[in-house]
C-alpha cells in the first residue's frame, strides 16, 4: 500500500532552523568516549555521586502510595510541594520567594529556551558574559538575538561596563557561581553592584546557578535573586546535586514573567513529569541534600586540587589558569600565539581531550583558551593527562 | 542584603509571547475538578488503565541493573533500543523505517513545538483540519503562522480541497485516527488520496497518531507514514497506551528533517529522561502492549457505547453526533442557533461539564459544536450527565 514514485520533498526550513548548530562539546564528546582517552572535555557530573538507592526507594514509595496521580497528566507549573520547597530554600537574607514564582522545567536547559522564547525577538540585544555558557548561547540563538559580550575580569563580570551596552537590551545572562566555562565566582560586592546596576537600568538579570551548592570551601555566597526578587530571574537544577538524567530544573521569576513562561511551557511540552517531581521531593524533603552534597564537594574538591597541583608542576611559564572554589571547571589561558583548537588535535593523538575555549564566546573568540573538567577523571589519570598537556604546550613556547 | 527601592522592571516580552494563550480546556478543567461535577470535558486517559505495578517493577529493575547510566545525561535522539522498537513497529505494509528517523520527545506536545520551530516562519501558511487539535494550534501559534483550515466531512479531511490552499504551505497537520476533537477516522481510500496529493504538491504531511492503537473494533487502519516514508512525518506517544505523566512521545521523520529536529531539541532541553525511556522499553519489549491495550479498548469502548446509547435516548431531534470507532471523544453538532459556550454555563450550574467546540477551529469557529469525553466517567454518571445535557438542549429547540 505504498504510493508509486512520490516526488521527493524539497524541505523548506524556518529561518531560525538555520541558526541551529550542534554543540561543539557534544561533538567532541562523541570522539572522546573511548575509555583509553583521558577526557577533561566532559561537563557531566560524576556517576559516583548518583544516589541510586535513594532514587530507587523513592520511585517505589511514590508509585506504591500515589501511582495513579504520579502517572497522570499534571499541572504545567509543577508539583506544588516541590515548588514550595524551592521557594523556601531561596527565601534567604530577608527575601521572600513564593511558590507561585516557581516554574518546574525539563532540565534548566528548558528554562533557557522558554526565557528566549518569551523575551527575545529577532535582533533583540542580549547581554552575556565573556566567555559564557555554551548551552545558553545555543538556546538563545534560536530566537536570533544580537549578542553583546560584557567585559569580565578575574572576579567575573564587570558591572561598570554595563552602561555602555545596556541600551535596549532584553536581558543580561550571568552565571555567578563557579561559572561554566571559567570556574570563576562573582564576589559579594560585585553581586550587589550588578543587581543595583541592572535595577537602575531596568535590565532583567538572569542568575543561572547550577553549581552554587558545590562550593569546596566555606558557605555559598548570597544569591542575587535575594537582593532583588522583582528584578532577578533565578535558574536552578537538580542535575548537579542529584542526577542529570531525570531532567529536572526550575526557573524562579517575578509573577508577570513567570505566567508567560508557564504559557510557553504549556505549548512546548504541557508539563514536566509529575512522577519525577514527586520522587525528587520524596528524596530531598527530609534534609537528604544536606548530607549528600558534602560528599560531592569532597570528591570534586579533591580532584580539583589534584589537577591544580599537577598544572603547577607541569604547565610552563606563560600559561595562566583559574583556581575555582567550587563547581566543575578550570579555565586555561595559553600564550596568545597558541591555538587551542590545534592543540586539541595533538592532544587527542596522545589520548587526552579538553574543550577549546572559542565556542564559549558570543562575539570575538579568544582562541588561546581552553576548559578542563576534573570531576569524572580519577586522580592518577588527572596527573598523567596534565603532564601530557604540559609537554605539548611547552613544545609551543 | 537587599538593594533599596529598586525600579520595577518594565517587562518587554517578545512578539511571539503575545501569541501565548492558556488552553481553554485547561481553564475549564480547573473549574470542573470538583468531584461532584460530571465532567465530559477531560482529555485525560483513565487512571484505571495505568499499569502501575509493571512500571514500578521496571523502575526497580532498570535502577538496580543500570542505575548509573539511566541517571546520567543521555543522547539527544534518545535511547537506541526504544527507537529501534518504534522503527520496527512502524515498518509495516512494506515500508522500512530505521531508528535514525526516530527522535524521542518529552511527550508528543514537544514534537509539535519542535516541528513548529523548524518549519514555521512568521506568516508561513500552515494547513490544519476543520476542526483541529487544540494543542497543535497552540504549539504552532507561537511561531506566528497563517493558519488555513482544510475542509472536512463525516469521513474526515477532504483531499481534493487541498489544491486550492496548498500554495506555499509549509505543512499539513492531520490526525487520521479517532481525531481529537471529532472522533472521526480517515478511511483507507482517503489516506491514499491524501498521501498522493501531498506528494504531488510537495507538501509535508504530519500524521499525529496518539489514539491509533485504541480502536474498539477490528484492526487499526494502515498508517500514512508507511505509504510514503519520505513525505510523511509521524508522531506517536506512550501517553494513551501506558501513562501520560511520564511525558514520552516520539516523532519519525525523513532524515533531513529529523536532524534539524534533533538540533532544535538539543537547544530546547538537551534530551528526554534516559531513565524513563529505559523503563518504558523494559515494560514493552516483550509484548506487554499486546496484552494491555485490549483492556483499554474494552473499557473505553464500553463507555463510548453507554454514552452513544444515552445520547440516542436523551438528545432531541436536530442534534447530530459522531460515532467513533476508537479513541476518547464524541463530537456534537447542535442546531445552528445554539451557542455551546452559553450551554456550558447552564450545564455547569447543573454540575455537568464539556468542552465547547470553538477553540478547536483555527479560522471561523462553529459555535454550535462541543466535545464530549467518556473515558474517565463511570457508566451511571455518563447516563445521568447525558440526560441533563439532553434536557438543557431540548429547552432551546
Amino acid at each position: 500500500m505504498k504510493i508509486e514514485n512520490p516526488n521527493p520533498i524539497q524541505w523548506r526550513f524556518s529561518e531560525r532552523a538555520d541558526q541551529l548548530q550542534s554543540s561543539f562539546i557534544r561533538e567532541i564528546l562523541k570522539i572522546t568516549q573511548q575509555p583509553e582517552i583521558i577526557s577533561f572535555a566532559g561537563g557531566l557530573p560524576s556517576p559516583l555521586t548518583f544516589p541510586v538507592d535513594e532514587m530507587k526507594a523513592a520511585f517505589d514509595k511514590v508509585l506504591s502510595e500515589n501511582g495513579k496521580v504520579a502517572l497522570q497528566y499534571g499541572p504545567t507549573d509543577g508539583y506544588l510541594p516541590l515548588r514550595q520547597w524551592i521557594a523556601d530554600s531561596l527565601s534567604t537574607n530577608g527575601a521572600r520567594i513564593v511558590p507561585e514564582q516557581v516554574l518546574m522545567t525539563s532540565g534548566s536547559q528548558q528554562a533557557l529556551d522558554l526565557l528566549g522564547k518569551v523575551l527575545i525577538d529577532e535582533g533583540s540585544r542580549v547581554l552575556v558574559e565573556t566567555p559564557s555558557y555554551l548551552g545558553a548561547l545555543q538556546a538563545f540563538s534560536v530566537y536570533r538575538p544580537e549578542f553583546k559580550s560584557v567585559a569580565t575580569d578575574e572576579h567575573g563580570l564587570v558591572p561598570s561596563s554595563l552602561d555602555a551596552v545596556a541600551e535596549g537590551a532584553r536581558l543580561l545572562y550571568a552565571l555567578p557561581n563557579f561559572q561554566n566555562p571559567t570556574g570563576r565566582t562573582l564576589s559579594v560586592e560585585r553581586r550587589l553592584e550588578l543587581v543595583e546596576t541592572c535595577a537602575r537600568l531596568g535590565l532583567p538579570l538572569i542568575e543561572d546557578d547550577p553549581y552554587g551548592a558545590l562550593s569546596y570551601k566555606g558557605d555559598p555566597l548570597p544569591k542575587m535573586v535575594a537582593m532583588n526578587p522583582e528584578g532577578v530571574i533565578y535558574m536552578g537544577s537538580f542535575s548537579k546535586v542529584l542526577t542529570p538524567g531525570i531532567r529536572l530544573g526550575y526557573v524562579v521569576a517575578p509573577l508577570p514573567l513567570v505566567r508567560r513562561l508557564e504559557l510557553a511551557k504549556q505549548a512546548a511540552d504541557l508539563h514536566t513529569s509529575q512522577l519525577t517531581q514527586m520522587v525528587v521531593h520524596e528524596v530531598i524533603k527530609d534534609g537528604f541534600l544536606g548530607r549528600h552534597i558534602p560528599k560531592i564537594r569532597a570528591l570534586y574538591g579533591d580532584q580539583c586540587q589534584v589537577m591544580l597541583d599537577a598544572m603547577a608542576q607541569h604547565f610552563p611559564a606563560g600559561v595562566e589558569w583559574t583556581k575555582p572554589e567550587g563547581g566543575m571547571f578550570i579555565w586555561v589561558t595559553l600564550p596568545k600565539h597558541i591555538d587551542a583548537m590545534k592543540l586539541l588535535d595533538e592532544a587527542i593523538a596522545q589520548k587526552v581531550a579538553f574543550v577549546p575555549g572559542s565556542p564559549f564566546y558570543a562575539n570575538e573568540p579568544e582562541t588561546n583558551t581552553l576548559r578542563l573538567s576534573f570531576v569524572t577523571v580519577a586522580p592518577d589519570r588527572i596527573r598523567t593527562g596534565i603532564e601530557i598537556l604540559g609537554k605539548l604546550i611547552a613544545a609551543k613556547i
